[in-house]
């Protein structure tokens, strides 16, 4: 251990503090700066790459269900979001708002969008006359504004990039079914590209999205064991439709009300990212997003090694992201930069390996040396990145199943939490008040009814009344 | 005419009324729509799909050249805006204010970006240290604002996306030669993927960015004959580096100050597009950058019909962007539809066509029906596709090079410029007061120094005096 922290001197051990070997690991890998606006960040290119490698997965799946990409103004009016009032009641506290244009003192303030619902429905309350129009699927990449006190990079900060979706349709069930179909595309995406495992379910009433109808989660468990809401979709029913006056024909000539949806995946699942994998080295980058999957290190090289180091690049180019750090500073400190950047595998390459025609490839997950004959490497390489994928899924996978606890009385249930931060499973009787006693009790909060209900036992946590629900309890970021 | 405005009702001639025919055009085609924010538009996903295959092919042209993305904060406090005195008297009028967070009243006002060199500048002083930290090639694709008082999709409004590139360099040379090398890549964009033919120059001292050493531009010619700045590069040498104190330590160990450029490619180019290659049934869109290039429209299609053209779609697919029209609507409403909308090829196929194993292939730019047998259907389109992107390319070329006329005297200027809209050559002094009178007199602008330099005269077309520079004046939009 002590050689581990020698190695890694200007990150802070996870064990002595979790939040600060957080920032120290954003920082120091280069993925994000502070900016002098409070509450913004600087996306530096590491960070940003991830970013784009995310958007590129997820934009190709929404692509392939039909769904569009366009992009609606950046400032709302505000008798415009006032409109739906529950949505105004949840993000009035939070946003920022624009009264000077040049020289001009606006008659109306405009709002930097926290959201995008109002824009949405106030074109489709226009674009949609008839069931012929049904549906649209529109989507945007943007950034957003929540006005926030305290901030932590990627995790909180007041501007921050997603995707949102907005979609209408002609019935309850299809914007039901579109809810839960994105959802399911976001677990895709987070499971199996980032190597989060989920759960997944709904949220109370008192979770949900301000305005919505039903909203349903992913949610996830940092190496800390707090919970991170992963993704979001919501279904609005009608709700929107009927403050928006947004109405089309049916085929029997009968007017109707349509049926919306939204749906968003933020940069947040960055700082999900770095802190399911990350170690006391820095990050552990999943291979499907990792910016640089493979770096070559040549050793004491010469010019034959460095001819063998660019052709072996060369050959990988083809199918694996792979760079060469040819620089004039030592091997191990270059090993520390890109195990603390996360880089999932290491190709060290020096003059005694060459006269055996051979490379030693070391994995980031678990620091295995794998003696590779040369003519092997691009296989051998392809092999690793999968299993490394694979073995970040599981390893997370278990640690979540580790620090999932039941709880059947309040006693349990601090002790489970005191114990060991994590998710406690106990059953509700579906009263927010209960939810709220917990909460301030505990500072955990229901992440979700999970849709793989059980029955732990009869009765609610908190009020010993007839329970109804299963809750995943957390205290989250 | 009478039956082809017949066709296209909806859209206004282009000799009756050019900017009502370009908001026609736009509208009707899907590319945008107006928003309840003034001055914003929404971009509908048939004009965001072509600023996506922009952003694309221009992406992937700096990646190769070593830029990198990333993104800075939308806001930028005002004591940070206005510390380029130039920057700050250029953009003062344009800013729109955010002077409300939440709940609390900013102790200061904080600007929505305009532009971001302070932010780059401001995080450039922080990050470059050493010469090996230069150069710094960051780009960055956002959207940016400026208060509009007048406004037009795309050509004019308040927000609008653009990349925006700010790198860093060690000496002045490099920064100029970034600067231009820059403006090869637009230009190789503008000319080859959106067939925009450009003229290359550099703008006047009244002309040039604020804050900037020098402007270089491509300035691009629209069917009307006004002139459309396309895409700027600029090189700021140390100005910004001694504002914002960005100094780094030379390989002698001597504090030296850096060197700036930044460059910006805005949806101001898809006005153009539309202005540049559009006619009297709509949108007419070069190959390369259209969102589909094919529509297949099968006619009274039978289970055959609709088989073969399912056939031949698969087959297409591999490397067209194709699509088919499967609705019930009638086959001269879908010509209109897909003409306007400026799909290159349409591709008919009926029973008959069917029976003797052939299809019509239409091209958008003539007008030509082409009968091909299915065989060769696959290698007919491609060339299809090549001739009509060059095809269009020329016919700009020709419009371009047949409106730009000479001048030696004001009396000749005007007559020109009153004639036929269009560019005019003559030569200058050097005199801003010359510039400035020009201008009020004929409402042409100087539109660049062009790098083609011609000595038409020794004299200055304005007052006479000793001629020094070869300018090019135009009506911009
Ligand atoms: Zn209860
Ligand atoms: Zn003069």
């Amino acid at each position: 251990m002590a050689n581990k922290k020698d190695f890694v001197k200007e990150i802070t051990a996870r064990d002595d503090d979790f939040a600060k070997w957080y920032t120290d690991t954003v920082l120091k890998a280069g993925m994000a700066d502070y900016s002098p606006v409070r509450g913004a960040m600087i996306i530096l290119p590491y960070g940003y790459q991830i970013w784009e490698n995310i958007k590129q997965e997820f934009d190709g799946m929404l692509k392939k269900t039909g769904h569009e990409d366009m992009t609606m103004p950046l400032l709302i009016p505000e008798s415009l979001l006032v409109k739906e009032s529950e949505l105004i009641k949840g993000f009035a506290p939070e946003v920022a708002w624009v009264t000077q244009g040049g020289t001009e003192k606006l008659q109306e303030r405009l709002a930097i969008r926290p959201t995008s619902e109002v824009l949405f429905s106030d074109y489709y309350a226009r674009a949609v006359h008839s069931y012929r129009d049904l549906p649209l699927k529109y989507n945007q990449w943007v950034s957003v504004m929540r006005w926030e006190k305290t901030t932590r990079p990627f995790l909180r900060t007041s501007e921050f990039y997603w995707q949102e979706g907005h979609t209408v349709h002609a019935t309850a069930q299809e914007s039901h079914d579109e809810t839960l179909s994105v959802l399911d595309m976001y677990e895709k995406v987070i499971n199996q590209f980032l190597a989060i495992p989920t759960l997944k379910g709904q949220k109370t009433e008192s979770e949900k999205f301000a305005g919505a109808y039903q909203t349903f989660t992913l949610e996830s468990m940092m190496a800390d064991g707090r919970a991170l809401q992963s993704a979001t979709s919501h279904d609005f029913n009608d709700k929107f439709a009927k403050a928006f006056n947004i109405k089309y024909l049916d085929n029997k000539g009968k007017q109707q009300y349509a049926y919306q949806t939204s749906w968003g995946l933020s940069t947040r699942i960055i700082g999900g990212l770095i802190m399911v994998h990350g170690d006391d080295r820095g990050l552990k980058l999943p291979p499907r997003v990792a910016p640089t999957q493979v770096v070559i290190i040549p050793i004491a090289p010469n010019e034959e090694v460095l001819q063998a180091a660019t052709e072996i690049m060369t050959d990988l180019q083809a199918d694996v992201r792979v760079s060469m750090d040819q620089s004039d500073k030592k091997p191990g400190w270059k090993f520390n930069e890109y195990e603390m950047r996360g880089v999932p595998v290491r190709l060290e390459i020096g003059p005694r390996d060459l006269k055996q025609q051979q490379v030693v490839l070391v994995r980031r997950d678990t620091g295995e040396k794998i003696v590779t004959p040369i003519a092997d490497v691009h296989t051998k390489v392809n092999e690793l990145l999968e299993e490394i994928q694979a073995n970040l899924y599981q390893m997370a996978k278990d640690h979540l199943d580790a620090n999932i606890f039941t709880a059947t009385d309040m006693t349990e249930f601090k002790k489970q939490l005191g114990n060991h931060r994590g998710f406690v499973k106990a059953m509700w009787c579906g009263d927010p008040k209960c939810e709220a006693a917990i909460h301030s009790e505990t500072k955990a909060t229901a992440r979700c009814l999970p849709f793989k209900q059980e029955q732990l036992s009869d009765k609610c946590v908190y009020c010993g009344k007839p329970a109804k629900k299963l809750v995943i309890w957390a205290q989250a970021y």
